[in-house]
Parts: structure tokens; C-alpha cells; sequence
């Protein structure tokens, strides 16, 4: 979490947010009030934020990771815009999925990368497969959020197969609750993903090397290929 | 800056990084013995840092963003993985530039997004246009890091070209020192960005907007889709 997360959570009168999100910042809040709700929700949640800050209130709405990154920050832009409110707004940025769990991989994000999502709540599927195909196709490490979840337990594998046309058996990191309590890390490969399918849940970060990558003790690395231009 | 980040380097006897980079964090610095060199010279800080902690000392490597992101992470395991040295590393994830200017210009980035560098001195040009190409075909939100140096100025508007065959007239955002201080932004479109060129260089991150992003208000926001799901 950054400094500057923290200055704004102090200095807000209200704090409005997911109740996991919520707990990961209890020893943060004292006076504040807090409005919390259960997963889902997001444009009652940015209805109620905006609404409070009409009212002249300073509020912070908390995301996971950074709220860029399908976080609550476009949908209160959206809301705003369509509202047409008046204030001041700062979106803080925050350490998102792909940074953390790429940390704590190693390095395997060296070279140029790509963030998809599997969820195709808001992004049609053809959409989504085709991104992923001109990913794999041009040698970005791929990053894919919301990988796997009850509702949609096949999509991971029909990414997987999408993959596999362009890339050979490159390193795959998995990585649940990344940088949080509770972190599972598994390194394997693009062919033996599959074996892991059930670890692979909306906690879940997975990381797709391209064919520069490799395993070394346990972690991936993707080199920027400094081997081929120095001498060590 | 992360209180993880802030607590490695407190706990750290060396903190070895560019002057640039040093000077951000003089205000952490009390005992530490500080190593800087100026920009380039990667190589022989990774060396210098391995050896210390060969030694057995604890050490910090200071990266700007994220150590991942085209910084110092790959090199230093690269470094370690051929000297067959063994002792603990931790890689702490940062803001990286996309996320940083994101939260700058609004929220551009709420969609699948890529991250190419335009410099080639670790990546042949021929691949980089390739990535470009591909993933401004496949409606990712793009953004450029090291868009433009004095040893390759034309590289830009080449960039802007292929762009310009996949993609409308989409917002542009143009940040230089994305939170830091000298904070400068143009939020501009893809068939006025050559306008913009000489306000590019190695210290400014460019924000590509997919078909869906607007801009409101001086900020670029691409909508993850809510105002089609649900009413307001």
C-alpha cells in the first residue's frame, strides 16, 4: 500500500468499499465512517460515494490493487459524468495484480506484457480470445485476471488451448492471494497448467511467459537481454 | 511508494541505484552507505549489489516504478543465476508508470491493456512494431514507455503511423514525470499527437486509448461497460 493511499484514508470522513477490502484496511480507521458491502454492488457503492461527496463530504472508495485495473475507478468517472456532479476528484494509483505477483515470481515481466481478463461479464468472449491470440502471437508475458470462477469453470481451459497454438512449453506462474494472507505460489508450464486447474480461482493471478522465459529455482525470469548485448 | 519499499530500505546497510532514483528517497536515508552512478552502468550496479550481499550484507537496489517493468529486477537474477550466488532475494513491487498515469489522466486503462517500450536497444525494432500492431488490432488499451529519445526521434511518429491503421481518432494522453515532481500533462487525440511530438521524451509515458475511451473534462476514460449492464 502507498504512502499516499494512506494520507487520503486519513484525511477522508468516509470510507466506502468492499467488505474484503475493508477488513485489509481495518488498522487504518478510526474516526471514519465506513460503508461497506459484499461483493458486487459497484454502482450502488459509486452512487452512494458520489452522492456524499455532492453533499461536501471528502470520501475515499477503495479498490483492490489499483482502480484502474477493473477497479471502481471508471465506474465513478461514469457515474460522475453521467450525473453531472461538481468536485474535486484524485484517482491514487495502487500496485496492481500483475506487478505484485510478478514480484513475487521473480521477474518474469521484463519484456513488454499484456493484462486481459477472463471475466466475460463486460467484454464479450470472442473479444477476449481474440486478444489473448494477438498476445500470444506477438510475445507479450500475459497476465490474465479473473482466470477461473464457478459460474465459467471452462474458460481457463479454452484459453489454455488458445495459447498453446502460438507459444511452446513456456513458464506459467499461479499465484492466489498474491502479496496477501494466505499466497499459494505454483510454477509449472503452459502444457502442465492444466494439472493445476483447481487451484486457478477469482483470487488468482496467472502469468503467461513468452519464449524467452525460464524457470530458475523456482521462479520465472524473462531476460531483457542484457546477456546478449554485455559481457558480465 | 510502498510502506514495504520504505521498510526494505530502512532495514538495508547499501542502498546501490541511479543518482536520479537516490536523490527521490534522500529523505529515508539515515545510516545507509548509498552507492549512485549516473543512468546506464546497469550491469555494473547489479555487480556491485551481488557482491555486497555475497558478502553478507543487506542490500537494496532502488528502481523507479517497478523494479519489473524495464527496470532492475531481470538483470539482477539474471546477474545471480550465472554467478551461481545463493543468498535470500525479495522483489517489492511499485506503481509502474501505466498505473501512475492512469490514475493521472482519469481512468483510460479500465479495459485489457498492453505495455510496449519504444526503445530498442534490448528489443529489435522490426518486434516492436509487430506488438504494436497487434495490439492495436485487438482493442487494448496501449501504453508507451521510453516513447522518444534523441538517438531515435523518428521512432514516435513510426509508432503513430501503425497505430494510425488499426485505430480512429482515440484519445492520447501524454504525461512526463507521471507523480513526480515537474508533473506535466496533454490529453490530445491520435491524429493530433504529432502536434505534442516535442514534448516527448525518455521521462514521459503515452497513453493509447481503445475505440471505447473519451475524454471528459481533461481526463480519458474508457468505460468497462457498466452503463451496458445496469441502470444508473
Amino acid at each position: 500500500m502507498t504512502m499516499r493511499a494512506i494520507d487520503a484514508i486519513n484525511r477522508s470522513e468516509y470510507v466506502v468499499g468492499v467488505d474484503t477490502y475493508i477488513s485489509q484496511i481495518a488498522p487504518l480507521l478510526k474516526d471514519q465512517k465506513v460503508i461497506e458491502s459484499s461483493m458486487g454492488g459497484e454502482v450502488q457503492r459509486a452512487k452512494k460515494a458520489v452522492t456524499l461527496a455532492e453533499e461536501g463530504h471528502t470520501v475515499s472508495i477503495i479498490s483492490g490493487g489499483d482502480p484502474n485495473v477493473y477497479g471502481m475507478g471508471a465506474l465513478v468517472f461514469e457515474f460522475i459524468a453521467v450525473s453531472s456532479c461538481d468536485f474535486d476528484i484524485e484517482v491514487i494509483p495502487g500496485v496492481t495484480a500483475v506487478n505484485a505477483v510478478g514480484a513475487v515470481l521473480g521477474a518474469p515481466l521484463s519484456s513488454d506484457y499484456a493484462v486481459i481478463s477472463l471475466s466475460d461479464l463486460l467484454t464479450p468472449w470472442s473479444e477476449i480470445e481474440r486478444r489473448l491470440g494477438s498476445a500470444a502471437a506477438s510475445g507479450f508475458v500475459i497476465a490474465l485476471y479473473n482466470p477461473r470462477s464457478r459460474n465459467r469453470p471452462s474458460q481457463f481451459s479454452r484459453c489454455v488451448s488458445i495459447l498453446q497454438k502460438y507459444r511452446k512449453d513456456v513458464p506459467v506462474g499461479i499465484v492466489r492471494n498474491g502479496l496477501r494472507y494466505g499466497q499459494k505460489v505454483i510454477v509449472t508450464t503452459l502444457n502442465s497448467v492444466m494439472d493445476h486447474e483447481d487451484a486457478i480461482d477469482m483470487k488468482t493471478t496467472v502469468i503467461i511467459g513468452n519464449e524467452e522465459s525460464f524457470i530458475w529455482r523456482g521462479r520465472i525470469l524473462t531476460p531483457r537481454g542484457y546477456h546478449k548485448k554485455y559481457e558480465y
